[in-house]
C-alpha cells in the first residue's frame, strides 16, 4: 500500500456550473462522453485515485444531478450551493465533509472529465510529504488567458492572472489547471480565509495559494497534459472531449490485440471490453455494457449495447445487439438483424432480416430470413424458446409465449401460435393457387383503372 | 437599410467552364456539395448579399445549366458565351444586363461555391463609397502561382502575375481571388476597353484593374479567408469544398445547441435545421429538406431526407426517412425501418423491419416488426390509413388502399385486403398444423437427397 | 522492354518475423490491409516490378504463411528459416534460389506492404548499370533510431547505426529503409561473407554494404518516401498502413472521375474498380472483388463484396451485396436488402427489406418489400428463377427450387412452393376475417391478465 493510499481522502466535485453556453436544458455535467456522464467520469477517476469519500456540490434545484450522483456513487454526499459566490464558496458548501478530518482533500470539476486517476494520485502525493496545497498545472500550447503558475523549484509562489503578469511571467507556459489538493488538516482554515475583495465579490479557490503561502505552508505543483484539464463549456468542447476519450479507448483496444481497420470510425464506451484477435470493421458503435470475446468479428455498420459476444462470433454487417443479448461461441448474427434480451447459444444462426427479443435460441438453431419473435401483444411482453438444432423457415412469426422444441422444423411463412414439440414439423400456411394468364389480365385492368383516374 | 442594400445590384455568375479535369459528363457547376449544386450555392450567396438581378453565363449547348438556373432562380437570365475568349469576354455575354444601369455589378464564379454572402456585401461596399472596382483578395498560405495584389493603402495598384513579379512582390501573400465588383456606371466602359494582347488572345477580367487605374478610378481591395475562394477543378477539390461546407454546418449545429457525438461523421445539407438539445449519434446523413425539432434523438446509422422530425422523436439506429415523412411528437422509428411520404402521428411506434409508404399512422399506433404497407400494385400507388391506438401484428401486409380504424387490432402474419373498422379485430392466416416427428424424417430425406446428388 | 525488364529477377520476401507485439495468433504477414494480406501486397509489388521468381522465407511451422503464399503465387517457393539468426541468415534460407543465377535479387519484407512496384523497379535499376548492391533509403522526418546512409555522390559508403554516428552523421536524415537489391552474380558470395561478430551473434543483412564496399563493388542508394517503408509491428501500425492504402485508393478513385462525397468515410479494397461519374455517398465499404460501372450511385451505408454493379445502377442506402452479385444496367437495390450469388437483370427493382440469394431476377421484375428467396432447407441450397417483368407482392417467400415466369404476378404474403407459369397469378394466403369490437374486448382481457399477473 502506497503512502497516499493509506491516507484517507475526500474528493469534492464542483458540479454547480450552469453551463449556459451549452444551450441545453440538461445540466452540463450530465452531458455524456464515451457513454457516461461527465460527472460519472470524474467520480470514477476520484474513486480510482483512492478517494474513499465523495462530495458533489450542485446548484439549487438540481435534483437531476443529485440523482445521477446517487445512481453512480450511492455513498456520495450531495451539497447544494445555494448562491453563486465563486469556486471557494462552492467548495465550502461541503463544509460538513471537510470538517470530518480527512488527510487529503481533492477538488475536481464535474465538467473536466478527462483527468486520469493517476494524475489525481500524483496531485495527492505532495500532501503526504507535508505540502499544504498542490495545484495541477499544465503546459499550455497557447497560455493566453490562463493564470500562470509562478514557482520556485518545486514550490508554487503564486498564480498570476494574465492581466497582472509581467512580460517574463507571460512567457511562462505552465498554467493553472484548476484542480487542486488540500491538506485535510488545513483545508477548512485556508478556505475560510479566502476573501471576496474583487470586482465580482466572489470567493475564488485560486486565492487559496496566496493564503497558504502567507501561512508559511508549502504549495506544490504537479503537471498534467493539457488534454486532461480540458473543460466543457460548449457543445464543440464536448465533442472535443468525446474525441479525446475515443482516441484513448481506440489506442487501448489496439494495444490489447484487437484489429480496428479504421480506428477513427469505431466508437467505444468507457467500459467496452474487447478480447484478443477481435476484428472490428469500419463504422461500429459500442454503446455501454459490451464485451467481445477472443476471435469475434464485428462487421461494418454494427451497433452493440449491453451485449456479451462470445468467442468466434460473427456480428453484422448491419446488426444491432440491444441490452441483454448474449451470443454463444461461434454464433452468427447477420445483416438487418436485431437481438434484444436474448440468449443465442453456440453456433446458432440469425442470418438476415430477423428480430429476436425476449428469447432463447438453442445451439445450432437456424432462423430463416424474416423470422420474428412476437414478444409484445400490445400490453405485455412474453418469451420465445427455440430449441437446439431447430430450423425456422423464412418469414415466420413466433407468437410468444411459445416453445419450439429441439430439432423441430417450422415451415416457411408460418405463424406459430402453439408449442412445437421436439423433432416435430409445424406449418401454418395456405396452399398455393395458380391462375394461368391472370397476371396479364390483372395488369390490363390496373392500367385501365389508372388511365381512367388520370382522366378525371 | 444599409447603403449597399439601397443600391441596385446585378450579379453575373460565370458558369461556362468546361471542367475537363473533373472527368465528368456533368458540367462542373452542377456537381453538388452539401446537397446543392455549386451553382446553387453561388446564386444563394448572391441573393443573400442583396443582389436583385442575376445573370448566369453558360457555355454553348448547356441547357442543363440553364435549367438548373431557372429551377433555383426563375428570375435569373441566362446568357450563352458562344466562344471561349476569356473571362472578360464571358462577362460581356451579359452585355444586355450590364446596360440596364445597376449601381453595383458583382462578378462571381459558378465553381467557387464557398464564398459567403457577407463577403459579397463587403465586396460591394467600396462601390458605395465611390470606388470603380473592388477586387477580392485572400492571404494565401502558399501564394506560389497566384497573381499578387499590389496595393497602396486601401487601394489596389495592380495585380502582378507570378512571372512578372519582383522578389519583393513575390513576398506578398495577398493574392487575387478572382471575384470582383464593378461600379455599374463604369462597368461596360471598363470591360469594353480590355484587350486581347496576350499569348492566348483572350480577354482577361483581371485586366480591368489596369484599365480602371488608367482611367483614374479608385480600385479597392477586400480580403476574404482563403477557403472562400477555393475553386473546384477536380473531384479532390470538390471533396475539399464539401468538407469545408460540412465543417461550417457542423459548427453551426453545435453552436445552436445540438449534440453531435462525433461531428466529423455527421453529414448535413445546406438546409438542415436542428433544434435545441437534439442529439445526433455518429454516422448520420441528412440529405436536403430535413428539420428536427427540440429534444429529438437521431441514432447512429440513420439517413434522412425531406423529413420533418417532431419534438422528442427517436429515429434509428438504421432508420431511413424519405421525402414526405412527418413524425409527430415522441414518435419512434426504429431499426431497419423505411418511411416515405407518410404522417406518423404523436407517439406512434414503428420499431423494426417495417416499410411505411404513402400512409398515415395514427397517434400511439404500434406496428409490429415486419409490417409492410403495400402501396404499389405494379402500376399505381395507393394510400394506407392506420387509426390511432391501432395495433398491427408482426409480419403483416396492408394492401392499399386500405383503412385500419382507431383501436383496431390486426393479427400477426395477416394480409389485410379489406378495411378494418375501429376496435375490430382482423385476421388472415392459416391454422397451425403440427406433425410429430416429421422434422426428423424430413431432415433424413433431405440429407439422403443431397448425398445422392453429390454422388452424381 | 526496359533494361531491367530484360534481366531475370528473383525476389526474396522475408516473412519469418513472429510479430509478438501484434498480440495475435495470426502471423503478422497474414494480417490484412485494403482487403489483402500484407504478404499479398508485397508479392504483388514484386511481380509488378518484373520479378519472375519469388521466394518466401517463413518461420518454422508456419504452414499458414506457406499456404497463403501458394494461394497468391503458386509459382513461389517457400523456404523455412529454422533458427532465428538474423536477416542475412533468413535470406540465405533461400540459398537454392540464389544459386540459380538470376541477374537481380530483390530483398523485401512481408511486413512492409506499402512499397510500390515502381520503387522496386528503381531499386533494381542500378544493378543494370553495374552496381553490386542497392539500398533503399528514405528521408526520415525524425531519423532518431534509424541507421543513417553515409554516401559519396550516388554511392553508399556505409550504413551507420545511431549509436556509432558522429554528430554530423546524426544530422543526416537519409535513413536505411531495409529493402535492398543485390547483383545476382555476387549475391551468394556477399551474403556468405557476412559474419555474426556482434552482441546477439546474428547475421545482419545491413552488413552486406560493408562487405560489398570492401570487395570494391559499387553500392548505390535509391530513395523512397518514408511511407513506403513503414513496417507493421503493432496493431496501431497496421491501422496506419491501412489508412495509407485507403488514401492512395481514394485519391485514385477521385482522379479516375468518381465523386466521393466524403472520401475519408469510403473504404476500398486493393482491387476495387470504379467507373466514371460513379457517385459514392458517405460511409461505404468495398470489400474485395467489386467493380462499379459508369454512372452508378452507391448510397450511404452500403457494403459490397464480390459484386459487379452495372451502369446507372442504384445501390442502398443500407444495402449489402455479397459475392456473386451481378446487377444489370439501371437495376435498383434499396434499403435493408441483401443480395448474394444472384444475377439481377436490367432495370429490376429490389427496393426494400429483401433477401435474394442463389437467384436470377429478370429484367424489370419488381420485388415487393419483404420478399425472401428461401434458398436453404437446412441441408442444401437451391436456386430461384424470377422472370422478366414479374411482380412479387410484399412479404412473399419463394421456396427454392422454384421458377416464376415472365410477367407472372405473385400475391402479397404468399409462400410460393410451386412454379408459376409466365403471366400467371399465384397466390397462397388466407381470407381475411374481421370481428367487430373484438380488439376492444381482447385488449381488456390482456390488461386484466397483466394486472392479475402483477398481483401474483
Amino acid at each position: 500500500m502506497t503512502a497516499s493510499a493509506a491516507r484517507r481522502c475526500l474528493t469534492i466535485v464542483l458540479a454547480a456550473g450552469e453551463g449556459t453556453r451549452m444551450r441545453s436544458d440538461l445540466p452540463k455535467v450530465l452531458h455524456r462522453a464515451a457513454g457516461r456522464s461527465l460527472l460519472g467520469h470524474v467520480l470514477a477517476a476520484a474513486r480510482d485515485a483512492g478517494s474513499e469519500a465523495l462530495a458533489v456540490v450542485v446548484g439549487p434545484g438540481r435534483e437531476d444531478v443529485a440523482a445521477e450522483t446517487k445512481r453512480l456513487a450511492p455513498e456520495a454526499r450531495v451539497y447544494v450551493q445555494e448562491e453563486r459566490r465563486g469556486t471557494a464558496h462552492a467548495v465550502l458548501a461541503a463544509r460538513e465533509a471537510l470538517a470530518e478530518g480527512y488527510d487529503d482533500v481533492l477538488i475536481v470539476y464535474g465538467d473536466t472529465p478527462l483527468v486520469r486517476a493517476e494524475t489525481l494520485r500524483r496531485l495527492r502525493a505532495p500532501l503526504a510529504r507535508g505540502a499544504g496545497v498542490t495545484v495541477l498545472g499544465f503546459e499550455a500550447q497557447d497560455p493566453t488567458g490562463y493564470g500562470r503558475l509562478i514557482s520556485e523549484g518545486a514550490n508554487l509562489v503564486a498564480i498570476r492572472e494574465e492581466k497582472d503578469a509581467t512580460d517574463a511571467e507571460r512567457a511562462i507556459r505552465l498554467s493553472n489547471g484548476g484542480l487542486m489538493s488540500l491538506s485535510g488538516a488545513h483545508a477548512l482554515d485556508l478556505l475560510d480565509r479566502i476573501g471576496d475583495q474583487n470586482a465580482k465579490r466572489e470567493f475564488y479557490l485560486t486565492d487559496v495559494v496566496e493564503v497558504a503561502v502567507r501561512s508559511g505552508l508549502v504549495v506544490a505543483v504537479e503537471a498534467a497534459p493539457e488534454a486532461e484539464v480540458q473543460g466543457v463549456n460548449t457543445r464543440a468542447q464536448l465533442a472535443a472531449v468525446e474525441a479525446a476519450f475515443q482516441n484513448r479507448l481506440r489506442a487501448a483496444a489496439l494495444e490489447g490485440g484487437a484489429t480496428l481497420i479504421a480506428p477513427e470510425t469505431v466508437f467505444f464506451s468507457h467500459d467496452t471490453a474487447l478480447g484478443r484477435d477481435v476484428m472490428v470493421e469500419p463504422n461500429v458503435v459500442f454503446a455501454p455494457g459490451v464485451s467481445v470475446a477472443d476471435g469475434a468479428v464485428i462487421h461494418a455498420f454494427s451497433h452493440l449495447e449491453g451485449a456479451e459476444v462470445g468467442p468466434g462470433v460473427s456480428v453484422g454487417p448491419f446488426a444491432r445487439l440491444r441490452p441483454g443479448t448474449r451470443l454463444g461461441a461461434g454464433a452468427k448474427v447477420g445483416n438487418f438483424v436485431e437481438v434484444k434480451n436474448a440468449q443465442v447459444e453456440e453456433g446458432a444462426k440469425l442470418n438476415h432480416l430477423t428480430y429476436v427479443g425476449d428469447a432463447r435460441v438453442g445451439a445450432r438453431a437456424n432462423l430463416g430470413a424474416g423470422t420474428i419473435t412476437c414478444n409484445y401483444d400490445g400490453v405485455s411482453k412474453f418469451r420465445t424458446d427455440i430449441g437446439a438444432d431447430a430450423f425456422i423457415g423464412s418469414n415466420t412469426a413466433l407468437i410468444a409465449p411459445v416453445t419450439v422444441g429441439d430439432g423441430a422444423y417450422v415451415g416457411t411463412g408460418s405463424v406459430v401460435t402453439e408449442d412445437v414439440p421436439a423433432d416435430a414439423l409445424a406449418i401454418a400456411r395456405s396452399r398455393q393457387v395458380t391462375k394461368p394468364g391472370r397476371a396479364a389480365s390483372l395488369r390490363a385492368a390496373q392500367k385501365a383503372k389508372k388511365a381512367a383516374k388520370t382522366k378525371d
